[in-house]
């Protein structure tokens, strides 16, 4: 099975050239100058358009419990819905309860998950219970495919790891060569925040916000990069949203260290001022971080220039506003945290290009390439080159949308963009070589799991 | 005429990839798996070899007058070298005398080259005489494919431009979308302490380097950031050499400014010790900046990989010890200034490879990617790309090599790195197409005028 | 004759004490707690007051030759005004005119000085002419009791100086324990932005604020410091205005190096929209450096609080409004630069021990004891102590005063606080024993000379 | 009852001058130029002498209770030394156990020390349990004159708090007035770190250095800095050792937050060299935070020059090495952590003024005069001035002396600076107008409880 992507302009990392793609069965075999070949089983006219990697979203929750609900997108839906916003590749959090296992952890998310994927999908592990034998299963996991382990500074009594426990942990990674992702907020203090709050009576979407002060997100930052230096481990620090924390990771990344952070469109796009909503619309954006002061959305772009926020990922993790996130009406420490994102990402990123914020070859960078690289799925992912999987999205970089609840694919009742006009659209997509996306509208996928090696990226 | 190189692994600025590279006349058409097309005109085995883009040297100095003399390599020469290095462009200086037109300087710098060079070549030009009408003539120049043009803080009475010129160039850059260059390192300050060195009788060679203190690199380096910054102007600070210069640069691309910076390989690897060799020997190492104290190297090594030194050019600039050296015995100031490298830069960067001080990309990024997006060169130059050069070089990572002036190709008596053990080697060499350097020896090369565009790099 | 000053609040850096002062003749001959002498020739009731040494004021320019025209104040009508508002000794500038010699400079000064002064006074030297001779003469001069030398990198053509020959001035400071003074903007620079302006018919006094650039002073500021620390010399920054450049002086004291910078009342309370009051109001603003954004306020506050900004002189320098700022009507770059402020700086500053922003112990240390110490007048000024000159100043700290052209003392027909309401007054000011000015008015003074020691204060 | 204390130099935070000091009974009534006064019931001849404020050591643990065992020195044995090194007051640290009162905790205290101490006295408060209950005694203790709270960031299960419980005493803090002093190391990653040392069989003294790695401290300092910023809390880092630590509390300082931190004799002289000594020597030199890399010395001064290090204090707190330190032999966590040292904080200091580090005026400031303002005793103690307490020193500033066990007072077996030789020894010690030590030896003492009242220092 032949397909040819013929006419656009390929885009990489460092700008984009025109070429043609041709593709056979799920892989690219060959990137030629326009019209090397003529014909093949399909062919796919991308004059006018860009031709990219299928976007890589490494964090993203499906189907995750929390407080006894789930987050509202499953593996399917999800999946789907990123398909839709050009997104390939996803990579979920597998999630330790504690006094479990890693391994009972990692089998229950490949049940949730394997056969239900629109497109591929990677697992990193959630490590909530450090211990003599969750760190010897971590070489399992590794083993397994999953090589990166998240940590939580936040969620005192939930995922909460102390500091010893997270330096065990990053020994660990040290001596395996994996990474470990870090949810940087100081949790203990905020969880003293938010019990003053509810006992003053402040219990309003916006007072997530307050309890958790962007100091509170530097503090934590720079204690996961101390913990890195000491230990040695490479830190990839998760939906980074403050202009603190971004300095803390410049400085270690200035003198070299392994540091590196995402952030999501959220918290480049949306600020506490929509947390503020009133009638509880704000509880549409609680999310953890919380939503900032607007004056960090500015630092963020410039963190992204500067690549000192190497990835873009959403955090994925949609509650539906009627039935969930009302759980935390009158108690806004009991609104489930998150806020869904997963299939605006390319599309929101791309108004940085328009805008001239970040050059072209940046937006492929921090939404594929670099992820790819970062979770050791490069060349497979990530990029368009031959023996890469043929995971390639067309994208019209002029045609204008609207974001909205009623037009988007997530399981979700709500949009935290709704009304964004955007510049651009996805109009293609192709999963391992089978078109998951066309004007037609979405015709299936058939996403795989895929086994990662080990952090292929260096500061 | 078609060139197949098979089974190699193909490096850009993200990593390698084994794939085949096929060549019509002077372009790449495809990159394609291993095996998709089976022949060619010639075949080059590439098997256990890196196929990479061919270098590209942002700053040579051919036949370059100095204080009565000229830089030891002609085009032809010096660019032979390159070859044999596995460089497969230059960026020459062209340099205006003070009270001549910047078009008459690089009418005489196309007769210097033009039909002399083994390898492509473009010019930037030197501006040292900043009035009306040679910043009228910079528009003329961005026309004619010269779109950067370099500055000196150093050097007073001869290439020196005041505050207040720079800040009137930086202007017409800004303007024009064109690039200032600049030698950065506080010329008048020096000017006094050399003067009051000689008064004093230390006229040897390491005097050379005690009396431009990296102090005074770093101190012009953040002045021409900041009159960057007032004009806002795109900068690049050429062969900085020194820590302090390289904090200026990193704090203030930190802030988003559109600020780079290359090295050199002589900083990387030499120091102020090789200054103070005994017998005059310390002259051949006789450059501004000077080389420094050993624990500069670290930093650089670490700017490197942090992208704060964004490119490496060799600033090849050779002087005979034998005639040329010599002219400064007795006074360090009239040593003829620099030194030659332009055959070794690829090789040198290599060590860092293997060293584990940078990765595969980042080596193909600093001396090929990046110089081509930088100086307007990119997608031509600077990636293995349909549509691009068939610049290319096979490059042997496990080859070993000793550097000697005995063996190498520039035209100078000696080499600064003799006796250097080196892990990896050119083997063979293509511009546009053509072998010029192959196991047999140097083919011959037919270098052309490169009429280059703007910048095409954001911090 | 003996004075005793009884009731009150004796002041220093460290705080208050209820404490009587016994003066004989010009000197303090005994601190005590109250009630000890009870009666002596005079007896001054302090009830309530703040009893603290008198001001000095470290940068002023009496009739100061400038484009023709002289500043207002005479020595004798400016030190009756500083007498006034509290301040008991002004340092002065002898200045240089190129070609001349620094000790007929100092002659000229003594002549225009001596017999002439309220108050005690000192004179710094401005070194407009570097060259073998004059440094040689630095030494007559710190003989000569004159023991701080001010440089400008202003004022092309005029005062500046180039970096060379800076360099020279403080290897000499280095060599002979004296200061250098520092005007740090970058006039190169300046110059061309003012001659562009001017250019394009932006005339008006503002242009002066926009054509001066913050960054500019903190560039030159930058400069300066690292030529102090190639040289070894202490450097003392004057009339800093600027956040960029208080950043700079903020580092290099961290790091230890002997740097010290003042900033000036205009600075902390006047901005570049009073450099924009309409009808040319805003030439009354002009000084140099210019007054900024109002933003810069805060962080010269917050300076004033770390000791980044050591001490607070006036740099009073004023010109009528209506004979002499006229001058550059039509042409802001012939605005005679300087304002008026000797009266105030006791008064404006005690504002900041109001506001919180300072304590009133820093008060006392930047308004007298630290401007004593740095120029070689402790402990004969800036403290009440037993041996030291009875300068003394009897503050009400709760009187309301409204500043006003009609009412102050300074022979300037302008004033630049015309309607500020302060808190706190001046009652009585003795100098060397001697009431020169109490509720009764000025009863006449008689300064001497003050031959000054070498700095005696360490970062 | 008076004293006279003649001739000497009379020294201040700003320098020094020659005066006589009156005293009656246990005051200071006069500060007069010498020979004022001529005779008085004593008379003490200073020629030649520094005249000083008496020490203030604001860091002590006299018989403390540790891990079943007792801090050497009793508040005799401990004042005493004090006097005889200079110090006139001490302030000593009442401990609360878990579960116990804040009052009845400070109840124990004065049992201990009232009517035994040869000098005056106060006492800082350690929380180590923090409740609604304990943070209402807070009050309580202010209003006892007890206004420091000194909380642990080390010590998990004995005196570590949570960020939570900082957070809640900060808030107390602010709201009060009152200063939270803070031990500040990650205790959580360290306790790992010494059980995996233990668990290595890594058993010597000097593990207790590498198991507290510098960058702990320099985190845990960052950590309480952000959390007073959030609170609004001024902050105090007690036994300041690391530069890591010092970077952060200078940046704070910067910023102009009120974040103060006082090091001690032992950082800056001693190094983990001494806690490396063979057979078991080690020990003696335990304390926490350990001594560091000799590189963090020359920090250290240079902080203390920047006024970043505003207090010199011992943290006295001794253990015999023959029976107590031995409590850790074959596991260096047992061993109890401290180091004598009341005894000769001010000889050592005056070292730093020996070798240039820092002015005379500094040494006043950082052992006397600042301590008194941070912990709300000025102008009683800290200053030579009409009023305050007569707790003076005279001292021999060219007198050689020679530290040792043998010789010194404190009940302790060892000395940490045995063999140092140093110039400048106490003489004559008064105590609010009582001679405690002379010449002719110690003549005991009349230590007074000192009921404090808030912090009067800014930064």
């Amino acid at each position: 099975m032949r397909t040819l992507i013929r006419g656009g302009t390929v885009l990489s990392t460092t700008g984009g050239t025109p070429a043609d793609v041709l593709i056979e069965d799920e892989r690219i075999v060959a990137v030629t100058e326009p019209g090397v070949f003529e014909t093949a089983g399909t062919v796919l006219d991308a004059t006018g358009k860009y031709v990219l990697p299928g976007g890589i979203d490494a964090h993203t929750h499906m189907e995750m419990p929390f407080g006894g609900t789930f987050s509202a997108d499953t593996f399917e839906t999800g999946t789907t819905a990123a398909a839709w916003g050009g997104t390939t590749t996803i990579i979920d959090f597998a999630v330790q309860a504690k006094g479990t296992s890693l391994v009972s952890t990692l089998d229950k998310w490949h049940e949730k998950a394997d056969g239900n994927c629109a497109i591929d999908y990677g697992f990193h592990m959630i490590v909530s219970d450090v211990n003599d034998s969750t760190l010897k299963e971590m070489e399992t996991c590794i083993g397994a495919g999953v090589t990166s382990f998240k940590m939580f500074m936040a969620y005192p009594g939930v995922f909460y790891s102390t500091d010893g426990e997270i330096l065990r942990a990053m020994q660990k990674a040290t001596e395996t060569g994996s990474t470990i992702m870090m949810h940087a907020e100081n949790g203990i203090a905020i969880d003293e925040l938010v019990a003053q709050s509810l006992a003053a009576g402040r219990t309003d979407p916006v007072q997530h916000g307050y309890t958790r002060p962007s100091d509170l997100e530097g503090e934590a930052t720079s204690r996961a990069i101390t913990l890195a230096r000491v230990t040695g481990a490479p830190l990839y620090i998760v939906h980074l949203s403050a202009a603190e924390a971004l300095s803390a990771v410049a400085e270690a990344r200035n003198e070299g260290q392994n540091v590196f952070a995402e952030t999501c469109p959220q918290y480049l796009y949306l600020s506490i001022e929509d947390l503020a909503k009133p009638d509880f619309e704000g509880a549409k954006y609680v999310a953890s971080p919380p939503l900032r002061e607007k004056h960090h959305q500015a630092d963020l772009w410039r963190g992204l220039r500067t690549n000192d926020l190497s990835v873009v990922s959403t955090d994925h993790c949609p509650f539906c506003f009627k039935d969930q996130k009302e759980l935390g009406r009158g108690d806004f420490s009991k609104i489930p945290n998150g806020m869904p994102g997963v299939e605006h990402r390319m599309d929101l990123l791309h108004q940085g290009v328009v805008a001239g914020e970040i050059s072209l070859g940046r937006w492929v960078e921090a939404c594929a390439t670099t992820p790819a690289r970062m979770f050791g799925l490069y060349p497979r992912k990530g990029v368009i080159a031959p023996g890469s999987d043929a995971d390639i999205v067309i994208y019209d970089p002029v045609a204008r949308q609207t974001l909205s609840a009623e037009t988007h694919h997530m399981a979700v009742d709500y949009s935290a963009y709704e009304g964004f006009e955007l510049t651009g659209k996805v109009e293609t997509v192709l999963s391992r070589g089978k078109v998951v996306v066309s004007p037609g509208g979405f015709s299936g996928g058939r996403g795989k799991f895929l086994s990662r090696d080990l952090c292929q990226y260096l500061n």
